[in-house]
């Protein structure tokens, strides 16, 4: 699919303001994806649909996480996090993106993962640090997006567990098990 | 076994600093029973077992995790998550100790897990407020020990959690599973 009828398709579904989020996300992926030697078009093109669903009103999300292969578990978890398995379903069924490294960067845009794909990352960063973003240790993970893709997905996975759990939330599974694996990525772990 | 044998079984295997810290914990863990309505004969023997084989040397934990039913991952964690596992079998093989309930109030010790029993919570609670203790943050849970045996746990859990990313170590899952399933008790999450 072309990019500028990805961006056709997805703006009406979007607020105006998370719409220029969105391009900003795309820019930045293309950048990440440039500097750490990934596919800027896969890059472009997962961060365009990466909150396709988004808007979709809950109780639809929640029926096709019911009836396809998504887990359930999700279902005991905020529904900020449903978005991204939804949209990974919604664009092959309804565009025809069936490029399971694209799918599989816009299924764990939001917690993360174990054994992230470079692609996984560059989406996962590239939301976190657009230049619209503006919340406490932002900066610090930019600094390290220059240098280290693992390294600022790491802080970046962190600094979502600490905000998370400072409001006493629960935290996705998959997110916790992102800190840990690219924490024994960088040095092992704690061992 | 009565508590004053227990008491001569476990000095030799601390130095005189780690078994003081375990008779404030016992004295820590009877208290909670008492308050939380749990039995103080198996609280007290619990805390004075919990750091048995805090200094067995770690060759030997190593085998017996690796010799027994004890789960294998333990060994690609920090080793200071082995001694209360170790503990809960060589209790039994040593001593005869074979109340399930104690076992598993020393098991998990250090780490907690989902689905805490009273008596675990009572055994991790009391490790972490013993008034010997002094880090950032005891103060508000020994508050909350006085009124929320659970509210205390999750925030044990969290804090350690922080302190453990802090220093960017990974963190054994069964840690992360106590706060999320505490969580969830409290308010049934975020949901």
């Amino acid at each position: 699919m072309k990019i500028n009828q990805a961006i056709e398709i997805v703006e009406p579904h979007l607020t105006k303001k998370r719409f220029e989020h969105t391009l900003r996300v795309a820019d930045t992926a293309v950048d990440l994806a440039e500097k750490y030697n990934a596919s800027k078009e896969k890059a472009n093109l997962a961060a365009v649909f990466h909150d396709y669903c988004k808007y979709l009103p809950l109780p639809e999300m929640e029926r096709w996480i019911k009836n396809s292969i998504l887990p359930k578990d999700l279902l005991l978890y905020h529904h900020e996090l449903w978005h991204g398995p939804v949209a990974s379903l919604l664009i092959e069924r309804e565009h025809g993106i069936n490029d399971l490294d694209i799918k599989q960067a816009i299924y764990y845009h939001t917690t993360g993962r174990a054994n992230m794909t470079k692609l996984e990352m560059i989406i996962f960063l590239a939301d976190y640090i657009e230049p619209g973003r503006s919340f406490p240790g932002v900066e610090e993970v930019r600094e390290w997006a220059e240098k280290d893709l693992i390294q600022a997905c790491r802080m970046a996975s962190r600094n979502t567990i600490q905000y998370l759990m400072s409001k006493n939330a629960t935290i996705y599974p998959d997110t916790f098990y992102a800190y840990n694996d690219l924490t024994k990525r960088l040095d092992g772990g704690n061992k």
